[in-house]
């Protein structure tokens, strides 16, 4: 049993802590939190250790009552890897904490690709971090883009792709606040730097990227365009090739799927923990094939799509499986599914 | 095992049917519906059988190949009690069906209180229910009120009560839509609906009521100010009651609780089915006592608040248990909390 | 003095009406509703002739003790041309009674393109539609897409466009409802209708079109990319060009100007009536040349970009001017800026 | 003629410089600010001459080329009165230089009361504020509740009066950001500050209040309980009496006036400068006596409400008017309704 420690244990820190805790070859040491709000009770409620991030934070835990089980540095003693999950930047400045202690470190994609070793997105390239001490599993809307492209590349060759990525302004629990009633170039200068962020994954991969911020907590949704190599390719195919690649869910109107709300309705009737979606899910209705380009929408969901690469970033990081053991077990635990 | 059957399957239907699951002592007949779309796909993964409404709609599933295992009509036949989650006042003109097959049947807060023999919340009138062929289940709004309404005259008489309920426009996969960015007097005139409606179950409570709309889609907000009986009420001693009534959460802006939108992120921590939240939830700040008023904000979940209280409802029909007995059972099978 | 009726008095012929009243060369017979409301109201506050739509609405008009002008029979008597900003589809089955009465109508973009003669974008085609009995003025998107397409084409040439269309789901004032909190591929197929109906007016012009609808009321936000046929253009040439351009306005975020909140801003500043904002807003951040391709960010105000459209159109249908001495006339008596 | 300087030029400033220019006894001196931004050159614009705050300011107004006239001690060089309408706390900054200079100064709502003499709304205490060197304009929130409470208690007397005020979340162009899809108790503790702050006009007024934040830029919400001194007041007698007090204006949803987005509708129907809505706008349906209590709902325009009350606190201050002319004028100039 592999001993995992989650530092951070907000959006992304929760739910792989949930995440290694479904997993039988791992453990979860506990989590490291800056504050002892009802996120820290709920996971003591559930079982989970909470440590504080250091010792003044400790003393916050202490004077509100909390039993918190030590600060960062004792629960580092006990683990056998980490997974920084703590906001933008602060990945980076952790990492000598981590070298220290000679312990390996998975990064989320706040972070820049030069933290770690590698950038990652399993199903992209798992066998280029096997055995790699520091994962960078890049960012939700990277993720979906790595996937859909990765497939798309294999099955039909991409000349050349273009997206434009309309993304949700905040998270749901995200108080801090958002623009509304408007829309937002974000930013305004033109390419995002989602093109580029997939290349540290799909390095041969030509792509131009633009976003938009509008004002919804659920998903992104991204237009794609791709020009192909091959020519003559059917939209049936691509479907097709979409449908038999995992994490990606194709879904269709025609069943009532008309917004990203229906997604994640989807996944509160399939019982998701916290209405997860780690699948991307492709319109059926919209791969078209327009002279020479392949057309798509499809959604991202933020807050959930990266969980399942952060438990296979684990594996690589210490050899635990091979990758498509790896997938398999992951997408098995997290009840992902193929088809609807 | 009492066979229940499900009526409709939109926002109360599917999670009647989750919660009949969850029963040790009803069995789930199947759930009924009028489109074969993406929830009557999950329903069928789940294992529940699907009905259609009537012979036409029958045809539409068997167009689209979709496996049904007969109507309505056919449902009825197995089921010993049927919960009717069907649209607004679809109730009332299913009731006959009913009756003619001597079936009991509980109904949703959207038919008019006449369509039952009892409008119920459960720890108000269970007793008033039991053994009641036709039971009405109040709406969200309703069972908010009268939950923290009962509670407080239980415990300190209530002379006067006057609510503001801040209403959600839509519920999160509604795509018919809702005005956006804009408040709405709904309805203009004032008292609202809700004053008699609280009346149907607690007839003794004097209340004023007027409703906002606003553009949000997970939570209703009261703002509830009353005249207490008894003079000199402590707030602590209002806090301590609700605290100790079931299906209220008394949650505090301290632990990091300030908006409705923590109140559904701690309904996702807690792994709730589609982020649920029966409990009522009681800001422990608001609680405040100024002059001769006692007066509080708390949340109501519009679209599960009212899943108990279908389930006790059965129990009342079918005299299969006394309240406390039922309501303990429920409670537990649905991981209701009385405490973070 | 040409008399002009405006036939429909919603979000485009209130503004249609009040344009008409500041023209030289025209003037406002009154404008046709079909209800008595708070715009008829204010409609003969600034001293417009109100007629109903026909003799059962008349007798709604009166019931209310509305003092109404007649019905649009009676309108039409005194009129020389009709704009008709009635709802979709219902220009076309007004047409036959504009034909009936020899009289030339102004339709707008919620009708098929064969209702007219010509479609119609004053600085695209203004010569072509000159004379015209029937001309169509295309819609707000329709209209953003031809103003900057043209401009580049005969600046630069354009070999081929793409275009993601974030769409407002609701005018400021409907409250018919959006949906809330999502996005929406609208139509989940692609390529969407604004494609075609670019070519409407621009026949020669190669483009393909996605739309997604996200809960804002204000205005249309386009990305597009544009492979032009010279290569070597610089983004400088671009900006140039579309600084040059009548009715296209270029903005910068180092001015403030961030989000389409702020274009709106800015028409409130410029105490443009209705904060309407008839300039097509691009942002100058976002004009990039990547590759071989052009990109760019612009705004469209979808309540107003086709008020100076439908001016001309009156002028080019009674052959009043000539296209460069109309729009003058029209940007002048509008207070269009080129600059800020 | 007397010279106003408008330091600050964001939600209030703007509106207070260009109600200033619409006055028959001032002329504006000009407008100082932080940033040379589209807010500093539409200024320009309209022919305003434009400070910046300070020295350091300045100069990034020189390096951006814009043509500043000076700092904020330049302007009050020419300056009879100064509106201070800059952000939050800052007026009271401000203050000692106004002191040191010997210039009068009028205050909003963000300051404390204590910054000022007296807290002022035309209607309620011109008279108090005469002569007086400092005056405070309250807050939007304050002013609506001061000016529909002060025409209850003079026509009916106030016994005790509720308010639960549903706010908007942000203004429309502000891109700092609001909480999404969300309602917040704002504060959560009851009562909030409105209570007390309406009191600092009407001392006498006996006031609880209760504030929510909802996700919408346009109008604050106001569900107002008063229980009147006279029993057996009707309905007509309160709409009538609402009806005859300026600054306040009746709407029906009978003319379609349903939500907060139509009042703005309204707005912009009347060509008001930035669609502003300086009246209280009560909707008479919901103007209802229950019991002993006199219910209704009123909508308050944030950015608005408060403009007529700083021309008024201008003529106050410097002793140039009484009470009834100074409102008359200013409500003439500012094209205030009392009736539709």
């Amino acid at each position: 049993m592999v001993k995992v420690l989650v530092n951070g244990f907000g959006v992304i820190g929760r739910r792989v802590a949930d995440a290694v805790v479904k997993q039988r070859d791992m453990e979860l040491v506990g989590v490291v939190k800056t504050k002892p709000d009802y996120k820290a009770l709920i996971a003591l409620r559930k079982g989970y250790k909470v440590y504080a991030a250091d010792e003044s934070c400790l003393k916050e835990f202490e004077r509100k009552g909390f039993d918190a089980s030590g600060t960062l540095a004792d629960a580092l003693e006990n683990a056998d890897i980490v997974v920084d999950a703590t906001p933008k930047k602060v990945g980076a400045k952790n990492k000598p904490i981590y070298e220290k202690k000679g312990i390996p470190a998975i990064f989320e994609g706040g972070e820049k690709a030069n933290v770690a070793d590698v950038s990652f997105v399993a199903q992209c390239n798992y066998d280029k971090a096997y055995g790699k001490k520091y994962i960078r599993v890049v960012s939700c809307n990277t993720t979906g883009l790595c996937r859909i492209l990765n497939c798309l590349d294999k099955n039909f060759g991409v000349e050349k792709a273009w997206a434009v990525i309309v993304r949700r302004a905040a998270d749901p629990d995200d108080t801090k606040g958002a623009p509304l009633d408007m829309l937002m170039p974000n930013p305004p200068a033109i390419p995002s730097h989602h093109g580029p962020d997939v290349q540290t994954v799909l390095p041969h991969i030509d792509i131009v990227t633009m976003a938009v911020m509008a004002p919804v907590t659920h998903m992104h949704l991204h237009s794609l365009i791709v020009r192909l190599k091959g020519g003559n390719v059917k939209k049936e195919d691509v479907v097709e090739a979409l449908e038999e690649e995992r994490r990606i869910l194709v879904v269709s109107a025609e069943d009532g799927i008309i917004s990203t709300a229906q997604l994640i309705d989807l996944a509160r009737d399939l019982h998701r923990p916290r209405n997860d979606l780690y699948e991307i899910c492709v319109w059926r209705e919209s791969v078209s094939v327009v002279g020479s380009e392949l057309y798509m929408f499809y959604g991202v969901q933020q807050e959930s799509d990266v969980i399942p690469e952060n438990i296979d970033a684990i594996r690589a990081s210490l050899r635990l499986m091979g990758a498509e053991e790896s997938m398999d077990e992951t997408d098995r635990s997290l009840g992902i599914v193929r088809k609807l």
